[in-house]
């Protein structure tokens, strides 16, 4: 074991730990690594022997090797591993060291765990760390949350590890107090569900009703990728399109058509879409996304439905040229109705949860190095510049711009696809809340009048302020 | 206070408490009652001083009030005061005894409260109480979960209290271990958000897209309710759109037309779509539903919305005539649906917390006395009769086959309020749900490859086994 002090440590090398070890000792600094099981820790040493890393392979050498006030970023797995981590630590820490949970930990957790620790004296960041094992290495965006004075002992690493936007600006800010950084991430994980979805919708219409083939459609998303669409996730589409089966007889065939289509998730997505219906936020798009993804799994039972369900009795007529342009534009319109119920959530959560957020700073932060980045985040900061208290990205000029000029084609081809029976469920979604958001009378009214009638829940009414019930029960 | 000992005890006098009381005490039991606060009871005594009830004033005195085992039916709030209730009583109860919590608990907590009270010998049964003020009172709709011993004890007087279906049967069975009457009785209303949404969109649908009168709706609905959507809920929404405001300048306004379009909610709704997620089932027709009655919360930023976002630039042809048809077997193809995922949620938790729920049993319960009764319900039932083991209701040869031939109609229905600017949340996620569930091929395939591509999570295939990883990053 070196002599070093280490600036930071890491506990944890698998290899989202192990790149970001290495990511931050890539920027200058000497880095504790420890791992539970020891061949982690020799394999990353044997690997790496040239660089400023000191290994330990106990809890209290690691402890030892760390400078004062400590900086510890654990990364991992969620849940009783990280508890078990923190058991092992807390007793040999001093007060004011940052432990720093870098895993993918609900937030109620993370509150949990800020408020239990702070009692000892520890500050304690949960930080969302997006971007996948290249991001960890290279450039992540990170969302940390907890102790305002903890984030500025570690910022100085923070920033330096950071993927950095066009303008320089590096991808990680202080979120907020307690779980803000993880429920920021959870969010930014529930967008990612939707944008996905919303892709392999825009996909699964061209294909299934437009008779596109994949080698037209890699062409499309790539050209897609050039103009307002312009994202990670557009671009690796368009670059998946391209790929043939590395394993089958068939050279020729396209890698989507020898997946299994059986969408797997790891829960973030659903967490985001249970705090939603938790808070009351509208979130149908990226709900309905996680939804997909469920029905999806259910490959047996859909397999033998598809032979039993009949479809529609005869399907519409369309212009392929004109239906293409359409798609592009309805997948742009979702884009925008997933992040409007998004950032609506991430406002209501703020309030909800005491976090000030601040929502113009957290597009800036996902503009590089997370799955999400995209030009279309820069809109997003210069809408919350322009109005810091925005209530909903839709009354920003340009948003609403765009809702105005693309909607008629959303309408055509979610019209299209639900003739041609073809699912597009999180671009319904996205159809129907800009409607919904846009009415000014919604048949609540008659809801109301339904509970009061089964179960006296009482009404508001239009003319005066107050509850009301009705004598539904005597006779006119 | 009399000598007489009573069969059963009500704790809780609020309308629900004392209706269920009066409700027990009219089959010829003799009920001891007890409020926390005197003045109910005192209340209660006075307006049913003929009755066999046995009052009580304290906890001791009315647990002495009661024949051994004693049977306790809790009706207070959920949470804290069911609590406060069961810390007071369970000093002083014996082995053996049975409480009931009849109050709108969230069945988690139900679980939690029969494990910890079985530790105590106490039997606790969760039981969920359906048909509102007059329900309880002339015969609700019960769902009782928790020990079969403790059901087999108070059996006799629920099947007396409880409405009786057509054929004479009473609407209550044993429904299963712990939380299982809890959790059927969320779902139920879930499905009742579902029924709701689904009537309040065709009824916006007729009205803003069909320029249908509000008095013509009055006779539609109430034709609806002479066929096949005869049910409690179309009865009621016809009657509801024959009345007039009572409190207005304009005695001829509908009553309809003076509510406040802002649609309360009591969380249930919210907990059945929370726990579809967490445990993994497409509830998206009962998740629009809850989602709607959020957006429709937003009044005042929706009237500000309506003012700045512009809807269709054209709008599209109809027969009125044609679409008051189409709409109904809309409806009715959306109720369907929704009842096929509400089914499907219990077939899931019924094997993920190891309930084994009856399904047919259920909807026989649901036939009386509860929000959601309807001929239809007796059709569900027939189906799980023919099929014990029916995996989703659409693959019963009677909704299919309705499914097959109404499924045009809520394509056209859809595809014009979606060309006409008017949401229809639910009726979308109906016609969405039935097209992903019969689709033998999702785009599922491109999100997996996505998340391999992005986070190396590897996907299935179709022709083999396995997990596999794509070499993304290598040149072609």
């Amino acid at each position: 074991m070196s002599n070093k002090q280490a600036q930071i440590g890491v506990v944890g090398l698998a290899v989202m730990g192990k790149n970001l070890a290495l990511n931050i000792e890539s920027r200058g600094f000497t880095v504790g690594v420890y791992n539970r099981s020891r061949s982690k820790t020799d394999d990353m040493m044997k690997d790496h022997s040239e660089k400023n890393l000191v290994p330990s392979f106990t809890v209290q050498e690691f402890v030892n090797s760390l400078e004062k006030p400590r900086r510890i970023l654990m990364m991992v797995k969620a849940g009783g591993p990280t508890d078990a981590v923190i058991d092992e630590l807390l007793p040999l820490l001093d007060e004011h060291d940052v432990l720093i949970d870098g895993g993918n930990t609900n937030f109620h957790d993370t509150i949990a765990r800020n408020k239990k620790l702070d009692e000892s004296g520890i500050n304690f960041i949960g930080m969302g760390v997006s971007g996948g094992e290249l991001g960890a290495l290279q450039g992540p965006s990170l969302m940390p949350g907890g102790q305002k004075e903890a984030y500025d002992l570690v910022e100085p690493i923070l920033t330096q590890i950071a993927a950095k936007a066009k303008d320089g600006k590096p991808c990680v800010n202080y979120i907020g107090a307690n779980g803000a950084g993880h429920y920021v991430k959870m969010v930014h994980n529930g967008i990612e569900y939707g944008d996905e979805q919303l892709i392999d919708e825009s996909f699964d219409i061209l294909r299934r009703v437009g008779g596109v083939s994949v080698d037209e459609l890699a062409d499309i998303f790539k050209e897609w990728n050039e103009g307002e669409l312009e994202s990670y996730l557009v671009e690796i589409t368009a670059d998946i399109l391209t790929r043939k089966d590395d394993l089958g007889d068939d050279k020729n065939l396209p890698i989507v058509d020898a997946i299994l289509d059986r969408g797997a998730n790891k829960g973030t997505g659903k967490w985001s879409s249970e705090d939603a219906l938790a808070i009351g936020v509208p979130q149908s798009v990226i709900t309905e996304s996680v939804y997909a993804r469920y029905i999806s799994m259910m490959k047996e039972e859909r397999v033998a439905a598809s032979k039993e369900l009949v479809g529609p009795s005869s399907k519409p007529e369309f212009d392929k040229t004109e239906l293409i342009e359409k798609v592009r534009q309805a997948l742009f319109f979702g884009k925008i109705m997933s992040y409007a119920q998004g950032f609506e959530q991430l406002r209501i959560a703020s309030e909800e949860y005491g976090w000030d957020l601040k929502f113009g700073e957290l597009a800036q932060i996902w503009r590089e190095g997370c799955i999400i980045r995209a030009q279309f985040l820069q809109s997003i900061t210069d809408a919350f510049d322009k109005d810091a208290k925005l209530t909903n990205l839709l009354l920003d000029g340009y948003f609403k711009d765009i809702a105005a000029r693309y909607q008629d084609s959303i309408r055509d081809v979610v019209a299209l696809a639900v003739k041609s029976g073809v699912p597009v469920p999180s671009l319904s979604a996205a159809v129907t809340y800009y409607d919904s958001y846009r009415s000014e009378v919604l048949p609540a009214n008659l809801l109301q009048a339904q509970r009061d009638y089964f179960g006296a829940h009482t009404y508001e009414r239009n003319d005066r302020p107050g509850s009301f019930h009705y004598s539904w029960y005597e006779e006119q």
